[in-house]
């Protein structure tokens, strides 16, 4: 009965929604907005919350191996010191010195301009889904500014992290045209730096934290002290962490301040880290299907070997097809026990496990499946989009826009809707159902405009039912509504046991 | 059947029970703590969710007039520009010269020695429980040193905020016991400061917001825009703040970073502002009450005109009898238009609402209840916290400890305990039990030990039902277990169907 219409801009077409029907808006939009950082509108906040909320009841409630946390986004500096982060979690940045203006180095391409075989000259260009073609075109456009006869080589985009010293002074600011501002890259750190108590100078100075996996390696001991948990045992969080990103983009995707939901699994430091690996990678993907992401959109990126960091048995990261490309939603790390050994090691107390067996004591190793609600969201909003063409009520074809959300992450999950606003009888039996519904549900009463209009607002806000009390509900026995299906759009008749029974069904 | 028993010192047992059952820990505690910052274990991590997730049905789900909100921790600073908190969120800080210590103003505490009618010296003390008394054995101590004789004045101690400029120089620092090194009250700043973007200098400067109020303001034409709401109607919001105090303290009531609920409930210009007020503040109340506070510790606070801001019509708390004192829980302000104007002012933008009737635009006035999560759950772990006097299986009296946390709030909401743990009919009973039971509640199953020393343990953690399953389960009719009900310790018999719907009634 209906087709599905693919929108010219998909990733346009939701940021519009998003913010139309107020699920995303830019931070501080009144004062021009401010990059990396974004609000969650009425319905965002609902969404936002079932996935914590899904995610949570799936990894901590209803598994008996794994407890939950909440530390403090600001911790102690030395947590970050020992994790390697005040060390490690740099980007090269490239300044150029006439414009001011500041590159992440690996953003930043270039390539030599090379003519009958010899090197003339270099270009530049800043990373894009076109990066190759603005260099080449930026070449072509080198040899013809100069003058230059003869066969130009295609383009070899390189990043600035690869530059040679002797070529910095070569490549061309991306901000003035002109070779010779550039400075090679240097490391700058991506943790929001704070300071704690009344003075504010270096002994003072503290980290937002830029995970939350580093709550759980803290608080392992603790854990381990004051509950039950046996190994293997998980300790799983769900809270903000903040990166001072150069470049946030992607709307959501990459933003300064976001939200993650990590788990730490520990596991005996003999056991099977690479089945035990694999079946957390298994986990995620079913768990990611379970909220409406559909196989086709997700796939595996393993990384490479020796791009690993020294302590690291393997990453595997669940990819998603995003309409700005593929990219990385769930990284699922296996880390050995590097963390907590730096923490022993760093505070001096022991992070150990009494093994009863052995009679040996040894450092847990861990498996550490991350990932952004953030960006699960965005995923959730891109799979649950579409638009397409359906009959109207006089059978002629309209377009409508549908978030086909599922029941678990939907806002609302049924909208109560009586037919008309006037017949006293009806209504009451409307705000009837609507009452005992809300108790449990969180759910919409919509009681303005033609019938098909409420259906499409509820549409487009991915409510999986609408129930309408028409005149068959109070003139005919049985005391039943009108079902609307969302994606089938298909209607038939249910009682409130039966309403009640559906939700419970697939809401929980 | 049993007898309460008042602990010696109610706090340090709350704060010790806490630690132990993995409530609250101290932030990075294996780096010796992290002043004002706290973590949530797995039980206060539960505890905490469950107080949000109540709050947010009961205040957002199960009311037509409010909507959520999750805006973001940093914001653009002219927010806080137009908010008047980078001029005015301020504490007065004095500081000793010579130690280098830094005190707070309102807490440093002072009063002349007077002798036979003279002034002849001052002494100083840090605000406590006895401040006066302090002072009393400082002056009396200054006295005898001195050798003086005649009749000692009882000390009449102010607050450094109110030393006269001549007093100032005369005033012993608490560090040293010696006048002269104390410097004048100077405003010091309390929201924690960042840098957002490449560039660390002023301007990048950005701050952690101290409220999360100020993003209802920000947001408020967007909501408004995309939503359907209509005056009177409320955005409410969770969400971390941070403030840097001098002297966090009393457990978690004062922190650094602490989690806020905060709605703001704007009405028309014309509305009786003062009428909605009671009725927030009513309703605040009667929150609190249906999650497990006592109305024998609850009180109100009107604070009194003189001393509210310009702009604020009245502001009354709602106060908790603490072990450490009667405090601020619940802040119901009524704040008139300040807000919104402010925001109007600095961004340009108008912050109105047209009136149908009137055909007028107007900017509403709003109504502010505004509550911190980490002060109702200490309300909530002192209310709920019992050491009683009861008799054992053999009828001698022994001591438990009980958490009487709601069943709403309690983190887990039944414990499922089969009786002997080898005897597979039972334990196939039991894990048939706990795997239904899961789907839809917190739920904890225990194998391990009596059976009385595993009620004590649920007693513990809050938990407010257990469910035995024994050898009438397998082998009389009926498939009954024993229901153990946590505050009266009665024991009766149950379905599964009755156990479900005694949940349903009472964890929602």
């Amino acid at each position: 009965m209906s087709s599905s219409v693919e929108p010219t801009n998909l990733m346009e077409a939701i940021v519009s929604l998003a913010k139309r029907r107020g699920f995303i808006y830019s931070s501080s939009e009144i004062y021009g907005g401010f990059n990396g950082f974004f609000d969650y509108g009425p319905l965002g906040a609902e969404l936002k919350k079932n996935i914590r909320d899904c995610w949570w009841n799936d990894m901590v409630r209803r598994r008996e191996d794994i407890v939950g946390l909440e530390s403090s986004i600001i911790m102690h500096p030395k947590v970050w010191e020992a994790s390697g982060h005040v060390a490690g979690f740099t980007d090269p940045l490239v300044d150029c010195k006439v414009s001011k203006m500041r590159y992440r180095a690996d953003q930043l391409f270039f390539s030599p301009v090379i003519v009958d075989g010899k090197i003339v000259g270099y270009v530049s260009a800043l990373e894009s889904e076109k990066t190759t073609e603005d260099l080449q075109s930026a070449a072509e456009s080198f040899k013809r500014k100069k003058a230059l006869q003869g066969t130009l080589t295609p383009v070899t985009p390189k990043d600035f992290t690869e530059a040679q010293e002797a070529e910095i002074a070569l490549i061309p600011s991306p901000a003035t045209g002109e070779p010779g501002s550039l400075t090679a890259p240097r490391a700058f750190n991506m943790m929001f730096q704070t300071n704690v108590g009344a003075m504010s100078d270096a002994s003072s100075v503290a980290y937002l934290r830029p995970e939350t996996a580093q709550g759980m390696f803290v608080d392992f001991k603790n854990v381990v002290d004051t509950t039950r948990v046996k190994l293997p045992f998980g300790i799983a969080q769900i809270g903000k962490s903040f990166r001072n990103e150069i470049t946030p983009r992607n709307f959501i995707f990459r933003s300064r301040e976001f939200e993650q939901m990590e788990m730490e699994y520990f596991i005996h430091e003999d056991a099977d880290w690479a089945k035990c690996h694999e079946e957390w990678i298994v986990w995620c993907e079913t768990w990611l299907k379970s909220v409406g992401l559909p196989d086709s959109h997700l796939s595996r990126y393993t990384h490479p070997k020796e791009k690993l960091a020294f302590y690291s048995r393997g990453t595997v990261d669940i990819m998603f097809k995003y309409p700005f490309g593929v990219q990385e939603l769930w990284g699922i790390a296996a880390r050995g026990n590097y963390d907590l050994t730096q923490h022993a090691t760093a505070s001096g107390k022991p992070q150990e496990i009494f093994d009863e067996t052995t009679k040996k004591k040894f450092v847990p190793h861990v498996i550490e499946p991350a990932v952004g609600v953030d960006r699960i969201l965005l995923a959730v909003l891109c799979a649950a989009y579409a638009v397409e063409d359906v009959p109207d009520e006089k059978g002629n074809i309209e377009q409508r826009t549908v978030l086909r959300l599922s029941p678990r992450l939907a806002p609302f999950k049924v909208a109560v809707l009586p037919l008309i606003k006037n017949k006293e009888l009806l209504v009451g039996r409307a705000r009837d159902l609507y009452t005992k519904l809300k108790r449990k549900y969180a759910v919409f009463y919509d009681d303005g405009g033609a019938i098909g209009k409420r259906y499409r607002r509820q549409d487009e806000a991915g409510t999986p039912w609408c129930v309408t009390i028409d005149f068959d509900t109070i003139e005919k026995p049985g005391d039943t509504f009108t079902l609307r299906e969302r994606d089938t759009m298909q209607q038939r008749r249910i009682t409130e046991a039966e309403l009640f029974a559906l939700l419970d069904e697939h809401v929980y």
